[in-house]
């Protein structure tokens, strides 16, 4: 049986959070169960190999994460598992998230990382959801219903915008 | 149940091809069922929007869309459906695949393109196999067993350096 | 009969107008008739589809798009029409608009997209001018006033620099 | 009214000819009437210059520009004139075109370029076309009947692809 | 007999003067003759190539040009005179100065511009300083000066970052 | 007293050999005792995770890692060992080796990474020896008339190249 | 005999110390005797090449230079001794440090900078710290205890970040 | 009196010929007494320091120094002398000359060099000669009179372009 599975949620500092908190935002609108964690490539290489190794017997079935500069966190995870590894790089002091962006999506054949735009946390959260929609049509539902919302949004924006263009 | 579903893979110039091709090979490989189709998110916009707006009624549970240049047609078909879209960014004749890569990658909050290595067609489809396996456990399974062999590969060769290296 | 034509100025996202608003006030100071709206490529795709197609028939001579990140505005709005088009590359959070300008310009053969410079706004209504200005004498007139006052203008700059020059 | 009006092509070393030949051939496929040059905006800085002043009167509507490295013929051209100058920035030997597209396309607020992808030649003639065509009711057509035929090529590559897939 | 000769400083616009300023302290600090000017490539084509034409005859040894974006200022001028011209690239609100310093370096064949860092506008007048110093050995006995001072202002920064190193 | 310490090189896939040879030839030029391996951070994660957890009991002082793309390997040893860990950024297929370079160099705080040239083989090697011949006077002593004999090396070709000066 | 070796830390400009002052602290807080000087690869020459002839004899092991834009002072300190020589790009007000890192990591053959991230000062002292450790078991083991503390810090921010997942 | 000055050539490496050579047919082509050196900023430091040492004093009145990669070789020479020191950035296997445009330009204030175009040897030479031209009427009106034939030989060029755009 392959039950109902969680997204995980990995940043490789406490830094990256005001960031990654818009994934974390979306997945509970979404009512997708999550775990969410601090894990270093670098800096605890071990317990985020642990973390990717179980994640498929753990019950997750999308893993996001979220990493800056030489970004190697989402490719050590994809490294460890099969499952799907979602990758937001972010955006740091120099060079504007160039580097994050290039570590993270230029993965070498065989082990590929799903990029997101560079500090791109809510973009993240919504893949994933639709991944885990595949096996979930409520879910599959509920991103139907906010494609509709995110048009809507646009009609409106696009309505309140020809008062501003009187003004000029 | 929601049954088997297939991938689709979208280029945007029959020109692409010789890089697509490893995406095809690779879902062959796995046994993935799929369409291949040439469409255009200048030339032929409709079509394009089209089969994204089927998509799911037509069984696909992923889209991969390449494309080179200003790199539209993976953001084009994810703005129509809300499958997962896998964006490869093509090399072209000038600047070396960074113009693709940032028209793929660089979408706006709402609608995520999940975005591989520039020219990455062959990891397109180990993330599609991987998003499929999802609600597939065959499949899965078999991704477990290529990981393995790839492990076994890279062994291999550090056994064939050796020679290499002792007749510098 | 071929009449007055309408100049469109449509933005990706309302979060764009304080760039694009220099476009909208060049326009008016030049009286040419437009229409300012906000639409997604991404979000509503089939709203900006559904404008560009009827562009001619409502009457519009030239289209400005400006958008941001992987800016793919110009470029569908240019797929489904056959007016000038004419692209604003937005700058955002990351890359200095390096992003939406090869994501705006790089248009493959057979659709190209008139790209001014990154947060251009002022450029693309004059651009747009011009071209309404073929066949408008008057509009042409204000054009080449226009560019004699600005002669101007950087002339009485080069007089009132001799002043902070003797200052330092 | 103003008569039929002619497209020039300016190109800024013979070297260019060979990518520039595109902007030609796709003009005299669609009759538009046209003179092309060699000039450069730093080894005929006078010529150009008079060229440009001359061109309303000498009965051009559009004037494009090719140049590379630090290429600064288009916005030349276009501070001498108000017509629509449109610029191609074409690849050297060098930094792939990059600095070619940032020098065409970077112009100061009031003096605008129409900037297309680097090299790309025949995309400069079809906006020509776009924009003469806003006075010309068959060049109009032409335009349009050109982009059905765009479309059905792909279809036509689709359907060729087909093939190709099932020898993999 | 040649006689002294001028320094000019020409910026593209009154918006460069808090960068150049530099320039126009170091000049006056070496006690060389300049002019001062606002013209722009674009705005005031004809002023600047008229100024170039002139330059000789007008007793000026050098020209130092500061411009931003598609920078071609720098460019115009040596195009116009077989006076050493100076680039200063100037940094912009997008791009971080390098679309100046490529628009300016990147010269064709014939017509070279000694480009300086971007907003190096006190390197341009050193860099003028020692062109004219090598006609002007008093001119000359400065730099020598100037260098030897420069070295101690190391030096004591040296000793003075000895405090600060025991304070950490 | 520590012992003689050997050097491993690690490439991350045996395509990187022909690039690569240039340091093992450097390490047998200065008789310094090896390991070479293929390993990959993303192929064989525990394998090369491994080796570097164990690389001090087994002898070795330093560590160099090549790798393209995503080049995340000689991070990923740093992350598991307290030797210094050089990488090498292999150039690939597409970017020019700037995605290596900025993978590789771009360490967060805590874990660095000795970077040299994209494709600098020979400079690692070089470096390695540096890095050793502090305890080791003999391997220091062969630098310094490797060091002699490079500047030894130039002045032949400056003598060389006047011949060729004479010819033009 | 060679005994215990020192560091060096050279900046190129006193205005670098705030970013170098992290290598100071690490190397305090690891008891590694040292020497910080500013000294200028090009405003003093000399001062900087003597010093790094001296380097040796002088008793130091390790050399970490600091300096930004057309950063030359690794690779000028490289070129006159044969210790390792350990390059910190510094970022500055143009281009986000991508000069100076290309600058500093791209060196020719012969003569390595082993390059850390723009502005990581606080790798360079680590880097430095595991090369002299080579040597001194009791740095060695300090190094060892210092990465266990880290990854400690990374489990108890993991911890920490659960409260604030609970907050959103 | 100062007398005639000569222009030196520096190269960083005999693989530079190649490029550097069409600086030196220029100087050959304009009469300029001359002196050819490969000499390193990293191979042989001293040699180039003691060259800029004693340019003056040897006569030289600007010195042309040609590098690539970590280019260092201008600024190097520009540390020690006052001479105008020309820099040509050259491009190597990587990084299309960036890294050399970038290493040669972003000079720290104080020690300028006046760079040219990647690879831009003639450029460079002609430079030279027009900063020697000022104390130099022969040579001034040679200048003068190949920007003539310049002109000349583009609107050649012009002329026999219009036969190959008839055979398109």
């Amino acid at each position: 049986m392959m039950g109902v599975k969680k997204a995980a949620i990995i940043m490789g500092s406490d830094s990256d959070f005001p960031t990654v908190s818009a994934a974390v935002k979306r997945l509970k609108l979404l009512d997708i169960p999550m775990e969410v964690h601090v894990m270093s490539a670098h800096r605890t290489p071990q317990a985020a190999a642990e973390f990717s190794v179980s994640a498929v017997k753990n019950g997750f079935g999308v893993i996001i994460a979220a990493a800056g500069k030489a970004a190697h966190l989402a490719g050590v995870l994809a490294a460890h598992t099969t499952l799907p590894v979602i990758g937001i790089p972010i955006k740091s002091s120099t060079l504007d998230g160039l580097d994050a962006l290039l570590a993270t999506v230029q993965m070498p054949s065989g082990i590929p990382v799903a990029t997101v735009a560079i500090d791109g946390a809510d973009n993240a959260a919504i893949l994933a959801a639709q991944i885990l929609a595949l096996s979930d049509e409520t879910l599959a539902a509920k991103l139907v219903e906010m494609k509709k919302q995110m048009a809507q949004g646009v009609a409106q924006k696009d309505a309140a915008i020809q008062a501003k263009v009187q003004e000029l």
